[in-house]
């Protein structure tokens, strides 16, 4: 569709000690478009997105919000008012109506609200957890799955080779899945969303009837919220990093998920915040390790 | 409530050329809890954020979402289940109903999800800049401030010097209102998201009837999106600037409602995506303009 990147002109202003030079040029921005989800014609969820891989980005949501867990569950998924059907307008492309297979349950109307909301006044970060956790098909905690830490500090450098589209823009997220054992890059998408960009992958991979994602690594751009591990759990990934911080409920969920998190992912070094017995650091630093134990 | 950052055991891995050091130290982390916002005890959202300054989150909510547009409109909140309600587990603080003035309509339950949805196939960023422009209470191409460049170049650093969370964890997003004549800080508030720190902003200054925000800018630490644009429109705010990049729709969005939309405002440049005659360049430079135009 080719709506990934869109030239504007842009004023540039630049304020030197001396002079003040300011002058008007093309600038290349990522494109941020709505996305109605439907499910047998009915809305389920909008949301902002870069266009592209709409039907992955459809798969995942349905995913990570529970409603199917395997590729079979998928039937398919067309944007609505194709080409030729008459609208003044033309297809925008921005409304995704799926089609799941026969006995798959319809998603509650409400699903994005009603996650981790309860009736009683007891909703706290322990509630959503636990949805979580009753929510997920897949137990992450029993993933066997170890990575070298050498290779975890290759992954935010491998991610940002191939972002081709951050590159002319810097407004885009990224998420990318490795394979834990040889390093080899699985697929990564880029979006305006961060969770977009997390649900693409993710969609990617239930289309290719590969969940649960076991002995992966889900590598992210920014942050590590409660949002993104949720994300991971639902699609059976057993580790996550992200070259910025996480927050609290992140971790808690990973503690009690069995999820390995690890954050800062910079340079030669990374903090890991849940279940470190998945990160394997070189022999030879024996002696240090137990030194600073 | 004191729960803005937790403490939390991390083991750091660092890799050097000749060793490894491994060690458990403790890391402070910006917490994440989730909100659910009601209104006369109807659940109306439910948001992912950094506790405290939760009755301004639900009233700026309010006020981007069009609920509300002066601050009589919202009567009080409370925390549902106080201290002393006998639950098991004691209030947990992430509750809060609103109970707005009486003749105001109440939301509709699927305010958040319906806001950009349209019964035809015809979903498309121009819908979506429509439904803000006639939902928004104010109108700010009518706003006749400007701002000196070399005073928007002052604004990231400031936001920065005063991020007291982020210095600690590295993990909020944070929105400040500056005055546009003075350059003068006007309120500054940190979040785990950046829509909510941004409705933390907006619901400071309807809880002190100040909207629409005339005069000011509203400076965000990450990158400009469609939502956030959206958010400084329903506020009547004319300028908003961000050290990172827009995207598309952040842009078309700015450009239809009047609002001078900054990005990549960093060092001595920034660029301006939209309405730039309200950003004033130094006089002494009118030869280098001409040059370049």
């Amino acid at each position: 569709m080719g709506r990934i990147t869109q030239r504007r002109p842009v004023t540039k202003i630049v304020i030197g000690e001396d002079d003040v030079v300011e002058r008007r040029r093309a600038d290349v921005l990522a494109v941020e478009e709505p996305l109605e989800i439907r499910v047998a014609g009915e809305s389920l969820a909008v949301t902002m997105r870069t266009p592209g891989n709409d039907v992955e980005l459809a798969a995942g949501f349905l995913v990570t919000e529970g409603v199917i867990h395997h590729g079979g569950q998928f039937r398919s998924a067309i944007h609505c008012g194709g080409p030729g059907t008459g609208a003044s307008d033309g297809n925008t492309y921005n409304v995704l109506d799926v089609a799941l297979a026969p006995g798959v349950a319809p998603p509650d109307p409400d699903i994005a609200r009603n996650f981790y909301t309860t009736s009683s006044c007891g909703l706290c970060g322990k509630a959503s957890i636990d949805a979580v956790e009753t929510t997920s098909a897949y137990d992450v905690s029993i993933d066997e799955a170890s990575v070298d830490a050498r290779v975890l500090l290759t992954l935010p450098g491998r991610l940002r080779e191939q972002q081709a589209v951050f590159e002319k823009t810097g407004g885009l997220h990224a998420a990318a899945l490795f394979d834990a054992e040889t390093g080899e890059l699985l697929v990564l998408r880029e979006d305006v969303g961060r969770h977009n960009a997390v649900d693409k992958v993710i969609g990617w991979a239930v289309l290719e009837d590969q969940l649960p994602l076991r002995n992966t690594i889900l590598q992210v751009s920014g942050r590590a919220s409660f949002e993104l591990v949720q994300k991971a759990v639902m699609a059976g990934i057993p580790m996550l990093a992200a070259v910025s911080a996480p927050s609290s409920l992140a971790v808690e969920l990973a503690e009690a998920s069995g999820l390995t998190l690890i954050g800062f992912l910079r340079g030669s070094s990374m903090n890991v915040y849940a279940h470190a017995e998945r990160v394997r650091v070189p022999e030879h630093a024996g002696a240090a390790r137990r030194a600073n134990a």
